[in-house]
């Protein structure tokens, strides 16, 4: 990985990288997307909790690993040879850190389990430690890739090649480390020659559809077109799409899912016209412990995302209620197959679900 | 009307009259909305004509106004007093009115009919036919009124007070005189108390929902709250929708209807929630020429109306393919009445809009 900041094909780089021998999290930065392509050098602990704060790394799942790379980096630079004192400074890091964005669960959850790497073997030389805790971060950046493509191999079992795909915001490489959710079988397809034709949504209000999506996908060579939301229809209607693909941020147990604003629209438009919609989800996304779509509560985000960021003058009138939830709730009636990286899911889903979840249990027993 | 520039309730104001007194076509600037209210005076043909290319004025019904009025304050300045000069000058003048917007029909055909005038009535004092166009252009005027407010009875009676209502795009008093199409109902049921809860879809890519339909129905007191176009379904879901109400550009024979991009998705998602779909049109939009949707040409725009536009820097990235469709069609399945100013039409619409035109044929021949 290059230390120096270059404009190239963003699949030439990853979304999160270690340099460790720089001491450096190198990261692509995605506010500065889609106008220019910086990869950025992190080395000190404030460094790191401002691309975490400032959505320099976003997506759950880049950002777990950003922290855990983060968080070895800064205990490797510890000093001190004792356990209690190395481990004392870690939780220290570790707590900052983890305040820069306390709702995301996959940075707490990644600062745990680097947490948990101390614990288990505070009886090793501190030097041991970090060696240990280099692995673990490299091990769950190796799992999100493996769980990516695992979902990409599946998920391109239901397509063929020259099939057209619609996708809704970003579910990206961008917003993991390698391949995304909803377009890893498109990334895979594109490795395989399937030239897919894919219709990026451009997402409002925040267009991460336009801004991050058609973005990735046409630096990786893939033949992408930019639609507005509501064009969704249209395209579906000309014929020009064989499958959606989306992500997810919460699949209920009975396979209601909630994403991006804006994904139930996509689901029951594709109903209308006979195109099968596949929500991709790793595992972790599937919460059986949410019994229906109902039990999920929408975060509410501020009027001034849908009011303000024109160009040359308010494209609102002043002072006008506006209503902007960031996610919307899919039913399973209008959700095709839920595709993981175990297999894609069918109704009925909770049936499904406690088949995969004895499954994967079973596996992990097998590895103890 | 007042001649000065000021900011007020918009309702105070139409979006197209006459000041006879003082030579000018006053229109209201929506070029300027919805940051300022401005009225405009317009009194030369160059002044009228910018304002049409230039969308100051816009909205098949207000331009064909405008054009009528224009049309007559030009005439009304032609100092010749035999009729075979003053009706070269006054063709000369409206073949420039006319190019203005070369494809907006309403255009040339309010000028047909002020040139009509005309020649009808050419054996009159050249002062006598300055009144006659005067009349005709204040008949065209309340002829739209008229329409609008008829749409809006028959539109008033699908729903009750209290009643939450949904529009796309602006098919608002701001693209007619009054009252508006898919507005009509809208502003009858704000007149008698009937407290409405109004959603306006933005609209993308130009906004004319966020920026016309929300501020026109803002400014005349009307409860209003503007979301994006992926936030139908959370709304209607939510059962906050009673009816969704939109305008249209034109219907063909078995009742599809062509309107701009997204509303077929509206209709779509209405479908799901059970929510009464209506579209508005004046009996002039239905072509019974058109036998079904598939036969409608569907304009397209440049990508620059979806990737630019925004504030801070490009939002998608250079050089991205974009698909822009202006208009989108809604299969007359989706439609659960049709409201013209005879009534609502309900499926089959062929034979609806069969007798519909006996019945306005009859009309006019009594009126003859």
């Amino acid at each position: 990985m290059s230390n120096t900041t270059q404009d190239k094909n963003i699949m030439a780089y990853e979304t999160v990288a270690l340099d460790d021998e720089n001491n450096a999290l190198v990261i692509l930065d995605q506010t500065k997307l889609p106008s220019s392509t910086k990869l950025v050098n992190l080395h000190t602990a404030q460094e790191i909790w401002d691309a975490i704060y400032l959505l320099k790394v976003r997506g759950a799942p880049a950002i777990g690993v950003a922290a855990a790379f983060g968080i070895y980096l800064l205990a490797k630079g510890i000093e001190a040879q004792d356990y209690d004192t190395f481990y004392r400074e870690f939780c220290r890091q570790k707590e900052y850190l983890n305040s820069a964005r306390p709702t995301a669960v996959n940075l707490s959850w990644a600062l745990n389990r680097m947490e948990q790497v101390c614990v288990d073997n505070k009886d090793l030389p501190v030097s041991e430690i970090k060696q240990r805790l280099k692995e673990a971060a490299i091990a769950i950046k190796e799992e999100d890739i493996r769980v990516c493509k695992a979902i990409g191999e599946h998920g391109l079992t239901l397509v063929k090649p020259g099939d057209g795909i619609l996708t809704h915001c970003n579910a990206g490489q961008l917003a993991t480390c390698k391949y995304g959710t909803a377009t890893a079988p498109i990334y895979l397809g594109q490795e395989r020659g399937y030239n897919f034709r894919v219709f990026a949504d451009e997402t409002r209000p925040l267009l991460q559809g336009a801004r991050l999506t058609a973005y990735e996908l046409q630096a990786s060579g893939v033949d992408v077109t930019l639609i507005c939301d509501n064009m969704s229809a249209t395209v579906m209607r000309n014929g020009w799409v064989n499958a959606v693909f989306v992500g997810c941020d919460r699949v209920a147990a009975n396979g209601d899912t909630a994403n991006k604003i804006g994904t139930s629209v996509v689901a029951t438009v594709a109903k209308r016209y006979n195109v099968p919609f596949y929500v991709c989800a790793p595992t972790s996304t599937i919460d059986m412990n949410t019994p229906t779509g109902a039990d999920i509560t929408i975060e509410q985000r501020p009027a001034h995302e849908v009011t303000d960021m024109w160009y040359e003058k308010p494209m609102a009138p002043a002072g006008v209620k506006v209503f902007n939830p960031a996610f919307d709730v899919t039913d399973h009636d209008l959700i095709t197959g839920i595709v993981t990286e175990y297999g894609v899911m069918r109704a009925p889903y909770e049936e499904s679900f406690r088949k995969l979840f004895e499954r994967k249990a079973s596996e992990e027993n097998k590895k103890l």
